[in-house]
């Protein structure tokens, strides 16, 4: 049997999942459970409303330390005319908090009050006195919290779907609750599949796969209320992921069926669906994350030792969540909270909004509904938002974004410039203490970053390369960039590219870091290649950086001294955009060499030729420059901790770190 | 030993108490603890920065399903000049995310390739042909996923201080991390002083006071990410606290003194401190909250079992927390919440700020920081802020409560219709989905509040009185007003009124609920009340509502058709502003009867005279009435569910509910 993907638009997929298990009964609360008030229930759905048992007070308390009096006995005290009324018949010491006695109806502060002894004089026992004078009158109930002042008995206090928060739980107790009636947590299994899965930890080979999806998943489960269980990994075997599929459905709720869903050789979800019980939908035009499955598998048997509080169904839902990790953890915040969210009874999760600007085009197909992974951060007055490496695969992509930008069918892309909606990831205070660092890469601008993830400030750096940097801070798309182009003319760095590009923007150039610039080897030098004319020899393989790199505009630099062509270059066409990226094409054997900087090469356990120092700088438009943004960045660059670490790394020289170069 | 407060500013009183911990080590994070990558990680702060140990993907991985070749095998191939490479040496199948093997560098998607039998034909066995055959060249690299692509081995992944989310494990994972080191949560000992105290459940009798500031307060800590152990309530005591306390702090690190932090006869929570440590700052001037306590507690003795990854501290700190709700969850957000912050090593919260219009003054003495709870909504284009009510005790004013205005220390107060900043509590989403009913308070508006929360919509209401809610409507404050305005001129309900107050304002009178007014009293009549005429009786104690309310209106007006006088009426000033007000005044004796609807008599259980029928209507802006945002509302007045439920309590009739009576 083989089965294709026909995708369909994402709110077809959605009606469609919605409309079966409405049919199947299953689109309303799970059940409800009598749990205990105390501290766990924060966090649970009420699945019933409150309605006060009782009063708060429940009875008329005294507001204040002070006496009870009643308010006719004090008409007409006066300062000149003080009443004295005796303790016991007329006067009632009470403490905050204390029963209104009978027959009073207010209550007179304590430093309101004169106590007096047995003869009529001052007394030292203030809250023990025979008689007290007082010289106001007070009206009836004051000074008093009476019966119902915060709540009165049968009053509503909270609704039913209330995700219980701290203060909840104690107005909850001052209705007279010592339970509280919330939705059942909804039982999710996660069912990894795959033969080429590993478990984490496990010592890897070529073609093992870190299971980690389910993880992902099940921490997303119980962030949204759940309680998953994760499955073992199953191997790619249609009978065993069927037994396993049976068996999960009998104590579950909902099933998450990794992977297989695609249309591949051994990609069998969509026939186990269809084997047992209801394939829905194979196929959403969401991208990333096409391959979905939505279906119903049968419930056999009896249900595996867990009570079940609602009438025991013959069907569950079952999702099929593709293999690629952005394309799992998407799938679970399109189809499974929302889920979620309707059996608990609460509202969905909706991700708070704003605007922002592009920094670059995103392409897109047009056909689906693209999710684009974004970076933002205020600079000045403009609100960025750079777009994420788009692939399926790139986790980190996810770990990154404050926000998603949803291009819907239909459309195809959106312009460099153009103010976008952002559904955010992240809380607005986080982005305001954002710092853009946008230019060339070098590996202390992530130990910077670490560093001042201490102090309350967050780093997000784009490689674009060393002009790209200037480019951004010309658009005022950024705070800084990290620079270093050479000016082949003068052997200066930077400066003429500054007036060149920056002419309007008044920027600091602060020193950073010297370093050594080279060739990055497999360990023993296997080609024996020595310097840049080796790499016009065949079966040398380079690997380049990107146009506008510092380090690509170096090499040409280098090349064009040399005379050396490009074209001769086997590789000069492939790019990295990182010293790292450049340190793994090598280590991995996709290259021979390629230039870059000591770190990298070390990192990768990659030997190194050193060929040329060069000096990397930071540029700072002067209006950003003394904001307290970026006072703990000026604070750790010249802070000889700091200093020390990265001098203690191949290949840096510290010694120009932080110093103003120059004002331009 | 007598301790007085003297109340300092909220920022000296945090100076102190950090420098306090500073000088005593304790102003850093706790400790470290390595768990499990697993979802229980979730939640938890990063103690470590992540830098990978592997990359990933650690080995070239074919992107798609398809099949490895040699790029340079590729050159030339075109549609009218297919080449055929032969399955094993030149090409070889691959599922995505298998190894691309030694000497291939390329993969073709398996959707470009002709699959050939042994005989060169085409074959249905796709995927294990003899030999393929292309018509286009690829590029070197092309659909394959490089090592590295997403992390390179030594990248930063993660820096120390983030709050675990669910993606952040899977980068984790990926980083080739089984285990990961995570802040240590703080153990919070939160000990309930107070021999009037009972636990939740209690039968109560007067001078009782329910004790669930430990449950707030736990609560709290557990959002917040630390280990609460709540104490069992202790008597006040000195010996007796100071047992509790010595033996808290040898397991924990931080204790929370509920209560007895005042200068009451029984508040001994200063003595404590002064006895058993250093007391820094006993009273902090903000509202509510003032009697503060920070201090610091020796510990003695070895800890309690409990393995301490610090050198163990000598002392630990301790917060006396007021005794009022309000105060005591208050005094949580603004002294617990920070210290937890810097022990577990990641940002304080802070909660996002918006701005919104007062709907009303607020007065405050000017020498706190005054805290006020307010509401929010949003009603047409305003963004508007209404004052909850300021009372310490009032805990469901912290549960109604969107959100905070602080009036800093020498503000004395915000005017009616100023702008203010708004520390949110709950999003901008849910925000947009709440519904402003201002105006007469009616039972049966708790019952259309509970429904709405179940169609995605917040009601909160505003009980001001019928004459307030039309002014709310000409302010653009409300969406909609419940009135019952009677004209006596012509027995008319609120036309006239509407036509005097909201000229301006085309709004549509919509049907509620025809309803009873009369006499709530005691259950057996004691003070044998029959009408209006024996409020006038000595020994009878009235109840009134506010001016405004049309309860008022209407007692006014029958009070002068029958020509008493309001002055002859004991109580006639006392106010209450809802129904269940003037009932709770009556059940608890604070009054003999009051007018109101047997809705409200029912609930506490009391007797009723029916007095009156009136009719009791919804006002609505022509403009928020076809809204989105009011739609569940009209189709829930019109559901004969809701309408049953109404009509089920005593003395409502329903027959015009949800009926468009005029348009004016």
């Amino acid at each position: 049997m083989s089965v294709y993907l026909h995708d369909i638009p994402l709110k077809d997929a959605k009606a469609i999942f919605q409309s079966a298990l409405d049919e199947a009964g299953l689109w309303r609360i799970l059940g409800v459970e009598t749990i205990p008030l105390d501290e766990n229930a924060s966090g649970h759905v009420l699945a019933e409303s409150i309605w006060a048992k009782i009063s708060s007070p429940h009875y008329h308390a005294s507001a204040m330390d002070g006496f009870a009096v009643r308010a006719s006995d004090t008409v007409g005290a006066l300062p000149s005319n003080p009443i004295t009324l005796q303790v016991g018949p007329n006067a009632c010491y009470l403490d905050t908090g204390d029963a209104l006695p009978e027959d009073f109806d207010a209550v007179i502060p304590i430093e309101f009050v004169e106590s007096l002894d047995q003869s009529g004089g001052i007394t030292k026992f203030i809250r023990k006195p025979v008689s007290i004078r007082i010289r106001a009158a007070v009206t009836p109930w004051s000074h008093v919290r009476p019966m119902g002042e915060d709540i009165v008995q049968s009053q509503l206090v909270l609704s039913t779907g209330q995700v219980l928060r701290p203060v909840d739980l104690g107005a909850i107790a001052a209705a007279g609750y010592q339970e509280v009636k919330t939705s059942r947590p909804p039982r999710v299994a996660i069912l990894p599949t795959g033969t080429e899965l590993v478990p984490i930890g496990s010592t890897l080979k070529a073609g093992d796969i870190l299971e980690y999806n389910s993880l992902v998943l099940a921490a997303q489960v119980r962030t949204w209320g759940g309680t998953p269980t994760r499955y073992p990994i199953i191997p790619d075997n249609m009978d065993t992921i069927c037994r396993f599929v049976e068996e999960a459905a009998k104590g579950h709720d909902l099933i998450l069926l990794n992977a297989g869903s695609s249309a591949g050789a051994e990609d069998y979800s969509a026939q186990v669906v269809e084997k047992l019980g209801l394939l829905l939908v194979h196929g959403v035009a969401i991208r990333p994350g096409h391959p979905v499955i939505l279906g119903l598998v049968n419930r056999n048997g009896p249900s595996s030792g867990q009570a079940d509080d609602r009438t025991s169904p013959k069907q569950i839902p079952i999702i099929g969540v593709p293999g690629y990790p952005v394309s799992a953890a998407l799938t679970g915040e399109i189809f499974v909270e929302p889920l979620l969210a309707k059996w608990l009874g609460r509202n969905q999760m909706e991700l708070p909004m704003t605007q922002a600007r592009l920094t670059h085009k995103i392409t897109s197909p047009g056909g689906d509904d693209d999710y684009v992974r974004v970076v933002l951060g205020k600079v000045g007055e403009n609100r960025l938002a750079s777009p994420l490496s788009r692939g399926a695969g790139i986790i980190t992509s996810l770990v990154r974004a404050d926000g998603i930008v949803i291009l819907p069918q239909g459309v195809q892309g959106a312009e460099a410039g153009e103010m976008v909606d952002i559904h955010l990831y992240r809380s607005q205070v986080e982005l305001e203490h954002t710092i853009f660092c946008v230019g060339s890469h070098d590996m202390t601008i992530d130990i910077l970053a670490q560093l001042l993830s201490e102090h309350d400030r967050r780093l997000v750096s784009a490689n674009v390369g060393s002009l790209g940097g200037l480019i951004a801070l010309k658009r005022g798309e950024a705070h800084i960039a990290g620079s270093h182009l050479l000016d082949p003319e003068t052997g200066d760095y930077n400066l003429k590219y500054i007036r060149q590009y920056l002419s309007e923007v008044p920027v600091n150039i602060y020193g950073f870091v010297g370093r050594k610039q080279g060739l990055m080897l497999k360990r023993g030098n296997p080609k024996g290649i020595h310097g840049l004319e080796d790499l016009t020899r065949k079966g040398v393989r380079f690997i380049n950086r990107q146009r506008g790199a510092g380090t690509r505009v170096l090499l040409d630099y280098q090349l064009s001294i040399n005379r050396i062509k490009v074209s001769t270059i086997q590789g000069y066409d492939q790019e990295e955009y990182t010293h790292l990226g450049i340190a793994a094409a090598v280590a991995s054997g996709r290259a021979d060499c390629g230039l870059g900087i000591p770190a990298a090469a070390q990192s990768l356990n990659l030997d190194f030729i050193p060929l040329f120092d060069e000096i990397y700088q930071l540029i700072i438009p002067r209006k950003f420059a003394e904001t307290s943004l970026l006072s703990p960045l000026f604070y750790l660059i010249r802070s000889s901790q700091f200093k020390r670490t990265v001098a203690d790394m191949p290949g840096y020289d510290v010694s120009r770190m932080g110093i103003l170069e120059a004002e331009v």
